[in-house]
């Protein structure tokens, strides 16, 4: 098989832990698998290097930025690839530009565009490890970029569908995808298997286990992707096609997202354009907002609320209030106690009364629905933030979550 | 003025140390010079990457610990261009592979065999100051190599050369080329000038000021080169082309070197080849022999003398010994407490009975003279190391080198 691994910063987290990823990479060896390493920063490190550049100014050049951080990675990729010869298996480390990894030109946070994956087949064929440096990229022009957070989960995933792989292991410190989160519901369960959608419903709702963009990309190509840790043996999660069996379950997981603040704007004036007014000067400043939620009052004018990260509500305040005084709205309120709780599960397209379930649980516990957003695989609700623990475990129970699924559905 | 300026890793080795070379540089923006800045990796980070590698392994591959250690020059180029921009100075950080600097694959120590400066002349037209990543090199097949110790040198006069620029500047934490090392001559002098023939004998004879292979360069592309200190506005020693009045002073500088060791090997018989047989061994592993003394004895066979690196006396003896046994010599000695002294000096072409006065020196201080060596401009001798000091002194007064030049010669 052809197999990409990646090994995130924790799992590579010193010298003792790298040669343990050695290790376990040459066992997959000795089984006779081709092997693709893709390896992120010792931890601790981007943020070390992103400090000492937030130290000389609070705006440092993007361009030189990225060349900063990429450090990290090229430093783990060289210290694994010694690593692995020293223990007598041929490797070759590879950095972005020596594939090359294309990108666009958006410093700190690049979208990989092409990749050209012959150097990497010529070092297979040759019997080496491919040992790639994570979460860069380079331009046309030859320059350094790095594709944002969670990028080597990316780039591993790209190698993969670049290379054709048979699978993507995605080597984490969690044991794989839970139906919560442990720290929160003891009873949680890994799950063996979850399809791409359900997989993105809970990335993109929080849950934090792997990249939004990488499991995008896996869902566009098809490639298998096993999360799991590097720390046991233990098989994790596969994502993979949904299939019958995953039809079958209501729902897989509960997932909470604290990250997120609502702002809410009173008593806007129905006129055309109203809504461009509000939101454009807000994505033109990149910020993302979530959940929007409108509703018409008796006097003709409407009540407007949303969400944004929690790090740009300032920010997107200021917006808001500026746009409000021009249009003639009421008032402007925002609240930063606030969390947003889903339920994901790909049996809700077949199945009603999931979301029924899910508000009849909250409401049981008390616990008062702010706002409301579903899609075809997934229901979220925003709440008071401080029940955020009590909604996940009750949602958790309600939905049967802690029984396997033989038991349940 | 087009000026090429390097700083060394004293210079750049924190944050705020990197902000007065920002200012400094800015300095010169201001007054109309283009620049290239080629810096080193911060103090100690050089160290602190090889020797992670070789906790893993004691001969870790080379081509990935190029790899790593180039890291730490990536690190200050860029945080140089991220506080040159951050004071409103226009700057691009450029690596080795995106000029491109071109070595051959000799890793670890590659050489420089061509530099197109295309980009770098965009980037100064445009108003810009380059910052270069020093010590490092690609090769044809884009793999990242590094030019050895001292190799930010090298990189500033190739590139002083290749962009036929008016000066090279080489910052460091030294104030210039002295007559002889300050910390043993308290009266050592401060060169103004000196002849690209004499730095290289200099640098050859061991003062570390500069490094040998880029004295070459600049000797052969004629780069004016400025070893100036980081730390104060006082000019340093230019070194340039020889001219008249530099043939009048008799002798420029002393200087030492501890990091030999002789090998002595008894009774070689008389009979052809049986110096290759001697020194091919040692060639073949890379070990540099520098002075070599052969003495014929009554009894037809020889006695030969010569000296190594230190670090590298182990291997060449056991290899010697080894010869020694295969042909029939007597036996071998070695010994690592001896010290080269050297006098360098343009005028020693032209005036006779220098070196008769620096071994008469020697013997008037009861110094033991075990080896010598000469060449058009330097002679050397081999002594007791324990003497070093009081030879370098001796010498340093002989020669009259605390007086300035107007009133000696």
């Amino acid at each position: 098989m052809l197999i990409v691994q990646k090994f995130g910063g924790t799992s590579v987290g010193d010298l003792e832990r790298i040669r343990n990823v050695a290790r376990r990479v040459a066992r997959y060896r000795d089984q006779g698998h081709d092997l693709v390493v893709v390896v992120s920063a010792m931890a601790g490190e981007t943020d070390r290097l992103l400090s000492l550049a937030h130290e000389i100014t609070p705006d440092p050049s993007p361009r030189e930025l990225d060349m900063l951080v990429a450090t990290g990675e090229q430093v783990t990729a060289s210290l694994l690839a010694i690593t692995l010869k020293a223990l007598g298996y041929p490797a070759r480390a590879f950095l972005a530009h020596q594939i090359p990894i294309l990108t666009d030109a958006l410093h700190t946070r690049a979208r990989i565009q092409d990749i050209q994956p012959e150097r990497l087949r010529e070092a297979l064929s040759r019997g080496e490890v491919a040992v790639v440096a994570g979460f860069q990229g380079m331009t046309e022009e030859g320059d350094i970029t790095t594709l944002g957070r969670g990028g080597s989960d990316t780039t591993a995933v790209a190698l993969a569908a670049a290379l054709k792989a048979d699978l993507c292991e995605i080597f984490t410190d969690v044991e794989g995808v839970y139906t919560a989160d442990p720290r929160i519901v003891s009873r949680a369960r890994k799950l063996e298997k979850i399809s791409y959608e359900e997989m993105l419903e809970l990335a993109s709702a929080g849950a934090k286990v792997l990249d939004i963009r990488a499991v995008e990309l896996a869902m566009v190509y098809k490639v298998p992707v096993h999360v799991r840790s590097t720390f046991s043996e233990a098989p994790g999660t596969i994502i993979t096609e949904e299939d019958e069996e995953m039809e079958k379950v209501l729902v897989s997981g509960v997932t909470y997202n604290r990250n997120e603040a609502r702002i809410s704007l009173y008593g806007v004036p129905d006129q055309p354009g109203v809504a461009a007014r509000i939101f454009g000067p807000i994505a033109e400043r990149g910020i993302l907002v979530d959940m929007i939620i409108q509703t018409g009052r008796p006097d003709g004018r409407a009540d407007l609320t949303f969400t944004v990260p929690r790090t740009t509500l300032r920010e997107a305040v200021r917006l808001v209030e500026e746009v409000a005084r021009q249009i003639g709205a009421e008032r402007v309120e925002s609240a930063e106690d606030i969390a947003k709780v889903s339920i994901v599960g790909a049996g809700m397209r077949t199945h009603a009364g999931v979301a029924a379930k899910m508000f009849e649980t909250l409401a049981r516990h008390g616990i008062n629905i702010q706002m409301i957003s579903t899609s075809e695989i997934k229901v979220s609700c925003v709440i008071d933030e401080k029940f955020t623990e009590l909604a996940v475990r009750a949602l958790h129970e309600a939905f049967g979550l802690d029984r396997p699924p033989e038991e349940e559905r």
